[in-house]
């Protein structure tokens, strides 16, 4: 491939689903309330209102857990015509505390790959979702220590990544991001002269879904560890 | 005084009731909801279980409106023992959008004084709260030109600022914070060597209040406009 990654001196990760496990709890949680709401619809009928209801709250809510138990709500009021219970409801808001207090499990060679990096490139963590709970999950990961910047954006747009190398003026040929999300993670780095790797998770988001061009040129890797051999040919 | 504001080369603006109108939308949101719920309690009874309720959940869902809303649900459905309506439920829902989608209404002389000290003074917007709906705030406000950064915090205590003034390069006593919450904007920035001038709002949630004791040295002026001869003094 004609990638070369030599002149790279800052990487971005991406956190859910690339640092940590983040999208199971949301498929796992979605699959729970498709079972709760089964007297009124079927799950995959269920399923496809929830995803309505979140892709129209989006621009309201953005991205994370409230906003989602907010839709959940929204769309099981809906779904029942009214006529779910008010335990059913207490459910809904419980799943939503224990996403929110749920360990964060890291993903394989995660902690060693970062160590090895840190010692010769500038870290950062680029996340969107709520600030507090991407805040309290890196502090519970261990992780910090490795990071020189955390960045929780509201969005990954081409922009969002544009200006947040302005500010920490660094150019971005000399940036490379690393996330599991084609959409937010790749394809807009790409777009401003950055470079590559996308880490697939086995479970994706709809939202996140999009197929790359043929001329979107980056690296795709099986796993965090396959990233220091890539660093250092 | 004994203050002396003229090594003061960095000025941090809180946002919510400093810049722009927030705590009247939750006190009139606060109140229909009081009403909303009136065949189970009284309003007073309301108001302090939904406070206790929002205290509860605040290291879960952090500030915001999201997290009020949920805080809200989960009072209503407590409160009525279950029996409230879908259609309130749907209703409370729908208070969270409107609060979302309200149109930003600045405090009087925010605009002159941001125009004038931005030609003297690097300004920094530092706000807590949910990321997209500060962000949201500041694009609709018009004021973002005058800012030279941006920083939503999930908390403001002494070490939030400390983190921040450092990432910045900016020394504590270079540093005035102005915002409406002696408990946010002025006693932790006093604590790290900063100066802070206090403008209070009419209305001041109870989370946020505290007395400063005596030790205390800060500034508090009537309006924002009153900010520019003390600088200039």
């Amino acid at each position: 491939m004609g990638i070369d990654l030599s002149q790279i001196t800052a990487i971005g990760f991406d956190a859910d689903d690339t640092l940590w496990v983040n999208e199971t709890y949301f498929r796992q949680t979605e699959e729970a309330f498709g079972m709760l709401l089964s007297a009124y619809e079927t799950p995959n009928q269920i399923d496809q209102l929830l995803f309505l209801k979140e892709m129209e709250n989006l621009p309201k809510y953005g991205y994370g857990i409230k906003g989602f138990v907010l839709s959940m709500i929204e769309c099981a009021l809906e779904v029942s015509r009214g006529k779910i219970s008010s335990d059913d409801l207490n459910q809904i808001l419980q799943w939503g505390k224990d996403m929110i207090e749920h360990p964060v499990e890291l993903l394989p060679g995660v902690p060693e790959v970062l160590a090895a990096l840190s010692k010769t490139h500038r870290l950062l963590v680029l996340t969107k979702g709520d600030l507090l709970d991407q805040e309290r999950k890196l502090a519970r990961s261990g992780l910090d220590p490795f990071f020189h910047h955390v960045e929780v954006l509201s969005d990954k747009q081409p922009q969002n990544y544009q200006g947040l190398l302005d500010h920490l003026a660094i150019d971005p040929k000399n940036f490379l991001m690393v996330g599991n999300s084609i959409k937010s993670d790749i394809l807009p780095v790409l777009s401003i002269g950055g470079q590559a790797v996308h880490i697939p998770f086995h479970t994706t988001w709809q939202h996140e879904l999009v197929t790359p061009s043929d001329g979107d040129t980056f690296f795709t890797i099986d796993q965090m560890l396959d990233l220091l051999p890539l660093l250092k040919r």
